[in-house]
């Protein structure tokens, strides 16, 4: 079961920038930033607000550390803007496999590393709609899609 | 102050066929529908989570009801996709103007009608880092931000 829209994953060329933009237009502040070599991205999550399963949702701010980069290359392809939209589930594997079931294609076999030491997987953009989605599944989510915190 | 990520808007060619995809795939289901002639589109929301400020967050599925709407130009550019990314808040006519002090363009002088009857304002996506951002404000949103419903 999909339990709350985690975040919206947003690519931008310039974190520090993006992160200024984000401040000062909306008062939002950084919870909390890594690299994910994996992604080639380092990324800042700023947290928008608690969602009734327990977690949060955010804006996910990713900038490319590599030219061959996914991010990269849609910063190439499409300028700055909304990259992925990710759903958090208690059971990555399971929503992935419903996902298969109904006809849409996982980028990976098994889920990835993500942010937080979240499980993640990608469903495949021409198989919804037009829209990069990626089910997150936080490290300790139980059956009841527990906080990542 | 923002105090949720109100909706992902998203722009569909068929509302039926993006309705039925996302109920298959993800199970999720329309909880209200509406037809917006100011902006030209038919409209069908998808609630993903309640949110901790007492509102929800949906998707916003959006297919053009004629030709010169704003949804109609986007998908002849850039084909289905994330549309815009909307932010609630108790107070859309203070935090507009908060985002026209800090340099950002809104698109309408005044708010305009949107979804349930709430208040909503775009800001321009050239100066939100390529996001058209929308703010909204539900019809009896306090100050605490409260739930539409």
């Amino acid at each position: 079961m999909i339990t709350r829209i985690d975040h919206v994953g947003i690519a931008c060329r310039n974190l520090e920038e993006s992160i200024e933009f984000y401040r000062v237009t909306f008062g939002f502040e950084v919870y909390h930033t890594e690299v994910n070599e994996q992604q080639g991205v380092r990324e800042a999550m700023l947290r928008i607000n608690g969602t009734d399963d327990g977690g949060s949702s955010y804006l996910q701010l990713l900038e490319p550390i590599r030219e061959d980069s996914p991010i990269a290359k849609f910063l190439e392809k499409n300028g700055e803007g909304v990259h992925h939209v990710a759903f958090g589930t208690a059971d990555v594997v399971g929503e992935t496999q419903a996902a298969v079931d109904a006809g849409v294609r996982a980028l990976y076999p098994e889920p990835r590393h993500g942010t937080f030491g979240s499980s993640i997987n990608f469903l495949h953009p021409k198989d919804c709609h037009g829209i990069l989605t990626e089910l997150v599944q936080a490290p300790d989510a139980g059956s009841h899609g527990a906080d990542r915190h």
